[in-house]
């Protein structure tokens, strides 16, 4: 079968002809409907190193936002899972044995670090390819949802809600105000969760106009960049600052403009990985908030991305393409050509 | 000054001249902008009696819903309580030093039994008069926004706030369903409310289309009373049930609807206080859902209330009445004749 | 291998030849070290009919309380499940495929009604053997803890944590009330994890002098029946009423006992299957307070029951039987005769 | 009367004769029974300078931390409030009026910049003298619990509380562990009241070996100082780190050491404030752990310290100094010679 291939560090990836997968004991194998194209995939080729933190060892295939419909069913996997059904998958694998895991929050497994893969497309063959097999309990079932516009909620989707589900507390009740920042694919959707699940005024930040546009049109109120940026979304909130702020870029600038918009007892997440950091004082940390880090999500909260994408609450906005164009996307999307999300459509439904 | 006064148990109350009252220490006086009359007004001079659970003892002024301008402030108020300024008025009075007060939750004030009355308008003086003294710390700013149809927030608001607060952890997160029985002035509001805060869909239910009609002005999903209510209520969740439900009602075959469409977990929420039953039997209860009841709601939820109110979230609909038509509200609340919220306006603005 | 089996409704179990079983995919095949015998085995082999609600189809090996030592590893399961290592096991097992399994919570699993099982020792046979088989996710470590003594725990100590972990809320912080009704299995070990996990004065009552002298051993004040017992009760908090309570009988007169003693905002929790019904009304219901029942726990709360019980907060007392004398436990257990747990041994270490 | 009071900045305090005050409208006048000798008292005389963050404005009767009796209700105070009864003090006072003091929550008020003080005795008279006045819902009943025992708990209970209180859903579980670091007046609290409300496992920590040992007679397990402190406190967690952290220091090294024990999730209070700081980096901080700062606690919550104290769950450590001794009091809590706490008897029972 045809597969994107990461074969080496630094290195752009291969579309290439791989042998197709079998499905192991508990396992399924997945006939792809889509597969989305992530800027995680872009660290892992472009700037991992064997042994950066994170680096997982080629070859493999890549693909960490998947959906497809079920081909084959493994040894001892109950045949309640249905046979050409549409599913969305649950990409992190833990060990399966630890507490984490007995709570189907792979992503903080207690043993990733002896793990051979962190999840599908990521040390383990995921879905850019027309096959790929995943463990039948790491599947959540779309209905009659479309699966090609579904396989970024598997990361695109999972991880603001991840991050904005612990959030809820700080905005349940009137009066609360929200902050994105970084109008990308996660934070588009970030905006369309906060506005379903909260009554927040939704504060959206992005230095691109045409990205503000479209945070407009999902309910945001919007800030640009530059030196007003904090001032501007205290203004909005009365003064008081935001009850929680997502932050999907994560450099220490966009970090310090959240910080600096805070109300006590607020709640930062930095969900983007571009590895910046902030000072907490005492002194100057409005009392009670503060700030933290999430990573992707849990498989019980990729069932409620999906019944919020199937309730039409939740709309990603996808840029198709063949199979045979898969590098382009990931080329395009390295040049910040792609708005939304790019998704491979390696097989037809 | 005009005064709408109740005068003795199962008495109609009477429209006439009152003292002018003047603020004690810690109080204000209140130029009143808009009281509103409600249901439990009615109760009051209707069918208590001396010795009724509830049961306030007479002469007093009715109007627990009230909204007015700072007058005057009473000795030890501070100035920062704007004379002139538009406030609303948290009507439950506790005895103000037993642990439930201490945290502004004076409806469940520990000395209620011995205390001289409940609220402005529930034993003391209430708003449907030209003036009303009020503790100054009971009162919540207004800013700019309209004091006369903020008025019946003060009860008909701040009572679905409080019961929707305590449920939002039940309505956390995608796919999730809530109900509204009973879509008078507080299932409205109610109504309202849920949509705002949460992304659940919100299923309300009336005997009457009008009411039903406006509820889904308000983007409620409703069902019509009958046979097949639960059935169809059940139909919309996808046959999991209710994770929080609201019955504004109260009656025994209210309380049995919502219980039978409720969700393993769910909430069900009885805030009418018709006096209804339910029989909780281990073998036919849901799992972990639970029938409860909830009063009025403190006076930190009020500002929250104010906050969705100034915000635009939450829109009474109201009816206006001159001080001298004050009887004539009563009498078409009692005939079933106001749609939304009446609201007496003894002085302009 | 010799096993205890439940070979038809109303009928006393057998001590009889069994095939030793095979581990499945993704199973394991345990030695047993302990199986615990509880009374809802009675209801099952003396109670219950066909098509009784909870009634599981005979012929199975009895026991859904195991520990045991892991002996061989079924196809595709990890070999992090480290062989000859002591294990506790969760016994619920859901389809595996749902919204609740995906999160360990096979206990309400939405597929329930359609299974062939409900657990280990509830349809599928269970630990009354020498040998058994386990999904390997079900399998929780013991480290060097002894296995015999916990192997109650398995429900005895998860049905009790799982009730009082969602109570937690309500006993978090000084001046709280916690009862447990029932001194029994259950209720000795909930009186030392309530003792252990909050700050509340914990209230037990059974009309056994014996049981009572027990829970006061584990730090309880007690109470005994009679007349005056709700009062007592409510003397001992001060007239406030206990913030959470747990009924691990779940008659009428008990859990009318509970709710006569309950707080403003309570939990009571009924644990106990005996079917008993109460009441709601909203007069009469202490405001925010609630009945509920709960049911076994969830595999992510057994790992933290396995915690309490390694670091020595949890202490069972447990009486062991041989597997020859395993129906000789069975009939002491239903003449009233087993004070604390008793566990059936068929291996030694 | 005699009285502590503050006379300027960077100057030691007098003892000298003061007007005995008035209670306004809506206070009370308190004979006092203790007053606690707390080290940001110190900072306020010896650090501070006109200008300086949390600066008061002198004179001043220092004393934040008081119980009394009441001597006579200033106007508009309820007869509730018992002539002659020993109550405890919540010292932080606020506006009044903002959605804060709404809900007892007086440390976090609004209008805070704008007020003429913090706290009594900081900024308004406190209770280093023979009399003082108080709000009279700042008063919490102290029944017939020792008042000079008590005094403390204004502060050096009220604090760490908060700090846990806040931590609970935290540590609400089996195998959870607590780290306290400091173990002075507020630290030995903190170790009692963990050690009282959650069943976490504390870790307490301090250079001093006799601070260390009266923690251990309070529960903990305790750790020195040193280079292996860190290793020393992850090894008794079993390598997974603590759940919660308090840092009643608050230099740089002890954030970075309680932040470096982190658990994934972990919540790291920071009470002491030394004013150290911490740098948050996604790459390095233990997911979803985070770092916060906490202020003092609410009156709220000074109910629940009451409760503890009088159900024996805390017991300060005294030393008691006569009215004329209060200055050597301050003499020897500078120069680490307090074990405990002092609290000044102006008066006899």
């Amino acid at each position: 079968m045809r597969a994107v291939v990461f074969e080496n560090y630094e290195r752009f990836p291969s579309l290439t002809d791989a042998p197709e997968p079998r499905p192991g004991p508990g396992e399924v194998l997945l006939r792809v409907a889509g597969a989305g194209a992530c800027h995680s995939d872009v660290s892992v080729y472009r700037h991992f190193k064997e042994g950066s933190p994170g680096a997982q060892r080629p070859p493999f295939v890549l693909g960490h936002e998947n959906a497809g419909w079920v081909e084959e069913l493994g040894e001892g996997v109950s045949d309640r899972v249905e046979v050409g059904a549409a599913h969305l998958v649950y990409g992190p694998i833990g060990c399966g044995h630890c507490r984490m895991c007995a709570r189907g929050r792979d992503t903080y497994c207690e043993n990733a670090a002896t793990m051979p893969y962190l999840a599908v497309g990521l040390g383990r063959d995921g879905g850019m390819a027309e096959y790929m097999t995943v463990p039948a309990h790491h599947l959540v079932p779309l209905g009659d949802a479309d699966p090609v516009d579904a396989a970024p909620l598997a990361d695109a989707g999972l991880t603001p809600y991840h991050a904005i589900k612990q959030a809820l507390p700080h905005l349940a009740g009137g009066g609360r105000h929200a902050l994105v920042i970084g109008l990308g694919g996660l934070g588009q959707i970030g905006v369309q969760i906060l506005g379903a699940l909260t009554g927040a005024t939704v504060i959206a930040t992005d230095v691109k106009p045409e990205a503000r546009a479209r945070a407009e049109r999902n309910g945001a109120v919007t800030v640009g960049g530059g030196d007003r940026q904090v001032e501007e979304i205290r203004e909005i909130t009365g003064g008081r600052g935001v009850d929680a702020a997502f932050d999907f870029v994560g450099i220490t600038p966009t970090i310090a403009a959240a910080a600096g918009a805070m109300a006590q007892g607020g709640r930062l997440s930095v969900v983007g990985i571009a590895g910046g950091t902030h000072e907490f004082s005492f002194f100057t940390n409005p009392y009670e908030s503060y700030v933290t880090n999430t990573y992707w999500g849990t498989v019980g909260e990729l069932w409620e991305v999906v019944d919020m994408y199937r309730a039409g609450r939740i709309r990603p906005e996808v840029e198709r393409f063949a199979m045979e164009d898969a590098l382009e996307a990931y080329r395009r999307l390295e040049a910040g050509e792609i708005s939304g999300r790019a998704v491979v459509v390696p097989n037809e439904a």
